[in-house]
């Protein structure tokens, strides 16, 4: 997948505060769709959604086996985020220092 | 605007590549938005709702002089977003490094 589409499926998937949240709690360690969605306010279909949205951007990987799906973290695209935020402040900041 | 609201903005805004390139610019300078418009393949119109969605996301600010509004950069938002990426990669890798 090329950077800039894989950016694109990031930044989606990142919108959305459960995205986020669930990158959150994945940074801690692998969990199932059940136990991320216990606490939640949410339906079980809208977080397995939500999970959907985080796998197709590349965020996290899943796993199932039995009924039980489980997810972790690919640290690639919080990668990719971190090189694209970090060239663009590179750059205002060298633009900054010229004036 | 408190941050988790700002976030679901950042993201968003950024979630369109034209969105992206529009951030990627400014960090070189200021532009106006009929300059900004000038090499892309898409209507003025299109072009202003993208630095709409930018303006909400607090990624740029923007100023109109009569018939010319010109855009910049703000900051702060990247630097939320390098904190939040940041945050998520640190706590990725002390529960690596704790496994």
């Amino acid at each position: 997948m090329r950077n800039y589409l894989a950016l694109n499926h990031i930044f989606r998937a990142l919108a959305d505060p459960t995205g986020r949240h669930i990158v959150e709690l994945l940074c801690d360690g692998d969990a199932s769709v059940t136990f991320i969605a216990g606490p939640l306010p949410l339906s079980l279909a809208t977080v397995t959604r939500r999970v959907q949205a985080l796998e197709k951007g590349g965020l996290i990987r899943t796993h199932k086996i039995g009924r039980v799906r489980t997810c972790w973290l690919d640290p690639q695209a919080l990668e990719l985020l971190d090189q694209w935020v970090a060239q663009q402040r590179g750059r205002w900041e060298r633009n900054q220092s010229r004036e």
